[in-house]
């Protein structure tokens, strides 16, 4: 069994099986002539704005959010859902594999920032994590 | 088999299998204590900026980057890939499950947008798509 | 007469201006409790997603916005106002002077940018202006 | 006198002069080729990002920003005008009068948020602001 994806199954949602949902969607609403790679982009910004509004009268946040209310939770999970979904999009749109682009890319960083190494306080090596 | 990962198949790359990669990237090297959720929004935003300085003096750029040398094209595959995954850590941190939260808005976005409308026109509705 | 703003003189809107109405407007309202530094950073985020939101379907867009109705180049003005405000506003908060700061970063950019060179194609220094 | 500006008067910094310094700017290097509004857009999310990265590590940050060090805050008052000359030159471009639009902005806001309502509590309409 190769690839295939049991949408009922939370682990294997993968980055095929949503760029594929996206494609479809766009496709049976004739929308394809919209999804330029420039288009895609700036509805992502638009997106990161709406995720950012969530958080930005909030101060810091604890981890797991213990103190959100379950409505509150699920209007998060969809604002960074929608920043995914355009994510997968315009990366299919541009020919970029952003599944294999993202474990190259954890590769990269393995290489950039050595486990071996004592990160404890915030350098400037930590000040560039993932850039 | 449910669930396990095959890392060389590229269809498989699954959002959980990222999940777990940059958890363990960030416990490895103690960088557990930035990974604040607002730490790791700002981050991402960073990450967007940097994304949009690749598109920003193009002009209108054509489905399929077909004029883009191979270098541009690994590049936006990283900028695209380092959205992903402060995406997936803010998710993770979040206790939000995004591959879920995901399939879940593809679903509400269906309803939202019934694919039997006529949306030939960039006219409201076509507006706020995905919003 | 030096620094005394006339409001009904558009050309003389200055950011000190805007500075000491933010400043009022926060205190009037009891709102300086939320304006902290990465509060109004997040804030001034999501309006610049608003801002990407009405440029996100349209393709290129010639200056000028000769075809945009007169109410989109009005809440334009907003969004673009909405920018500026958060951004006068962290500033502020930053215990930064926003005015002089870009009066330095224009001299600065005609350093790194000398206006004899040429510049007439997008190459890799154009790629970075005023980065 | 009316809207000459006196550029060593810090408090005289208007809008109208940042916007003459960019239309200069960019006509003696040859780039109002390059200045669309959605290049000059993404050209200012580019900057977002760069302002948010140096925020991005910190946690929360008091006001004044009394532990960063100097040089810390040149760059931060860097990447903030780099934000401001974006949105400067995007507004002239797209033919808006920035400093008419933003003072029409907080009058809308002050209706929209009278000064006599009691804010005191993180509630919706907090969560709104400026929105």
């Amino acid at each position: 069994m190769t690839g295939v994806q049991q949408e009922g199954d939370d682990q294997s949602v993968s980055l095929h099986l949503l760029k594929q949902k996206m494609a479809d969607f766009a496709k049976e609403r004739n929308w394809d002539q919209f999804h330029s790679p420039r288009n895609l982009l700036l509805a992502m910004v638009g997106e990161v704005g709406e995720l950012s509004e969530i958080f930005q009268w909030k101060g810091e946040v604890p981890k797991g959010l213990p103190d959100w209310k379950e409505d509150e939770k699920v209007h998060l999970g969809e604002e960074l859902s929608d920043v995914l979904l355009y994510l997968v999009r315009l990366s299919d749109i541009c020919g970029i594999d952003l599944g294999k682009a993202a474990l190259r890319k954890v590769e990269l960083n393995a290489i950039k920032y050595p486990a071996s190494k004592n990160y404890g306080t915030n350098d400037d090596s930590t000040a560039e994590m993932c850039g």
